[in-house]
């Protein structure tokens, strides 16, 4: 006879979760079910099945889907707040590619990493997708990293063979050679990490390139993230680079990278035209919408609610170092805020965002691209975030939505009591 | 003979301030000698006759002048982060008036203003400009509150005598009479606070008020603060009210209140037409800009780069509840950010804010209404912040403005180690 342990437990406390973008559903001082890492149900009294199973008492602090940042690299977390009075192609330059060419060096690197993954499992965070570099042996210690806080996290080593410095520049044979050792030694080793194929962006990926990396896509049938009409002057490159393609998104379709061969997340998308957008659409591509990132490079502002409209899939991203702050609670508010300063400055047609919808991106949104992941319905992954909001005080008595609205606008990475992922207590908050 | 104790220290660390609004000032490993309660002056190795004062050793951590408020709003601390899906009037009669109508009930007020005034005392200000309601108990008792912390602060007894609620609606005589009574009871009762006139802004203020409140301005010789230009239905409201005016500034010119009688700060300024601009520039008038609340209320964007070619006094506020942080830090990154949006979006001939120039409006900048007040200059007030920045950890090494910058961007209200207002030690860091 085959005995197979299954692990139950609940959390109790005040539960407040999205199913639609349109408004929170909330269960005060009720029972959070996980059964085998997965959400069983909600309930305001624990029913016989479930009576001896153990409950982590959580009375008076509110629960909440484990948050999903859907686009930052993790190399550039030593430069966040730094230089920022630069445009993207100059801020590449300046920047970014000096700083990401330290991580051939193993030290360096250990170094660098070490401080980004212990920030990443202290904050609200469950899931992310994340850039290294184009260095094989960084990138699997990065993935090491991550493997041991239990964060479940894409992990990608960067593609690129043209327009970029020599340090970081790889020869295309030599870069799909590598992506494939590289995924071979990491597809199968990890609990948590998962390899994820990253082309920077066109600009510095060949054709040839992107079409290799589509073969790898569809033989590994692996996730695959990249950037998108980020900035006007990186959209003008791509067509000289491109030019018989209609738009940048097209050029990704030529290489065979844009959702056909697997699923694709996109970071950015500022200035899409209405062809791409229905590209996009069509091929069920991943837009992760990065507010702050596209604030500090002076990129624009993202027509989010477009996408909301024609039923897009759209997450929220960090997008560090372009974005200042690894939070998604923050970048939910920017993502509310921006969207304001758009209606009011540049398309009175498209409304704001609400709290309701930015809280949706971040958790149930981006969750979408790993699986069932970012809400407490039934059969769902079991990503909670628990958080004493007690502590940010108030003279008076709040509603669950006011909770959780000042738990997003004034948290600051404060107050987060405990974190599961897929049912595991991550050990930061153990 | 008479003896004056002249109290005499310095600290030691990692000075940076501003002198212009181009650059920072940086004294590496320094000693900044305080004398009776201003900058006496920098020094890489103490002079002769300061040998033997005490010193307070902050090596390795960086010293920079307290952060001035222009601008905010003591009782509606409450709110901040709750409530931002609407414009501005509407939001006063939603969730401001009502909560403002609280305030008066003295135990309420007592609850409400302690947690405003700890978190206040707690962050990197020093000074701040305050409204309180139009309640003279609760207005003392913020003022009792404020003093004990040492914070220098500027605190405004509301008039209004239209346009609100019945329960916050002052008659005009009586209003002005409270006013009075106030002012005897609170010019000279407190060391470290002054009383400010604050009409909340011309819809709520009639002419016949405003001309009372210029006439106890010149007599008591006190500062001034309101609101101008903020939102667009404000201004045609303002225009409809004052038809015979050609904007809203020239409304307060009419009731004496715009700079003519005595220091002014205005909130906001983001729609000022040119003549307006001028006034304010002619009469000396302050800008409070408050880019977070502009933007949680969808007002627009402050053209603070014409204000700075101006030459104008411009300062930074952050405006709570509207805006939903207390933290200067975090309004001098919007400063930036949204500037970069208002080049992109609206008039690329002007040019994004600097960190340099974002630092400046938050210290110097808005310390001028104070008088010397918010630079490290021989004889400015000696107003310090100690900021323990090696806990935002980096794997490199970084120069002063780096890690002033990476302060302002990353430390989110945390790692202040000391707080110097006039001199005194704030009790909350001693």
């Amino acid at each position: 006879m085959l005995y197979i342990k299954i692990e139950r437990f609940a959390l109790k406390g005040d539960i407040i979760y999205s199913e639609t973008q349109e408004k929170f559903t909330c269960n005060e001082d009720s029972f959070l079910v996980c059964v085998d890492g997965r959400v069983e149900g909600i309930y305001k009294v624990l029913p016989d099945c479930f009576i001896n199973i153990p409950v982590k008492d959580y009375t008076g602090k509110l629960i909440i889907p484990g948050l999903i940042d859907m686009h930052t690299h993790g190399p550039q977390y030593s430069f966040r707040g730094l230089g920022m009075d630069l445009e993207l192609i100059d801020w590449l330059n300046k920047n970014t590619f000096p700083e990401e060419g330290k991580f051939s060096d193993a030290v360096y690197a250990q170094k660098a990493y070490s401080i980004f993954v212990k920030e990443l499992v202290k904050g609200a965070t469950t899931r992310a997708c994340i850039y290294a570099t184009v260095h094989m042996e960084a990138t699997k210690l990065l993935m090491d990293l991550l493997e041991l806080t239990g964060l479940k996290c894409m992990v990608g080593k960067v593609n690129m063979d043209r327009n970029c410095p020599d340090y970081l520049k790889e020869d295309m044979q030599e870069s799909i050679a590598n992506t494939r050792e590289w995924l071979q030694e990491t597809l199968h080793s990890y609990k948590n990490i998962v390899p994820i194929l990253t082309p920077r962006f066109f600009p510095s990926c060949s054709e040839s390139l992107l079409k290799e990396l589509a073969v790898l896509q569809k033989e590994f049938n692996l996730p695959l993230q990249s950037h998108l009409s980020e900035n006007k002057s990186e959209i003008e490159w791509v067509k000289e680079l491109c030019p018989d393609t209609n738009n940048y998104g097209e050029a990704y379709e030529l290489g065979g990278v844009f959702g056909k061969n697997g699923p694709v997340v996109m970071a950015h998308c500022v200035h899409s035209p209405a062809e791409e957008v229905m590209l996009m659409k069509d091929n069920g591509v991943f837009i992760a919408h990065c507010p702050e990132s596209n604030t500090n490079l002076s990129s624009g502002i993202a027509p989010v609610r477009t996408y909301l409209d024609h039923k897009m899939k759209v997450g929220l991203g960090t997008d560090m170092a372009a974005g200042s702050s690894n939070s998604i609670f923050k970048t939910m508010v920017m993502a509310v805020q921006v969207s304001k300063l758009r209606w009011r400055l540049v398309d009175g047609n498209l409304k704001p965002l609400t709290i309701e919808e930015a809280f949706y991106l971040g958790t149930k949104g981006g969750g979408a691209f790993f699986g069932k992941v970012g809400s407490f319905e039934k059969d769902y992954e079991f990503d909670a975030l628990v958080m004493d909001d007690d502590k940010i005080e108030h003279p008076g008595l709040l509603t669950l939505p006011q909770r959780l609205e000042r738990v997003i606008y004034l948290s600051e990475g404060r107050h987060i009591a405990a974190k599961f992922v897929a049912g595991k207590n991550i050990f930061a908050f153990d």
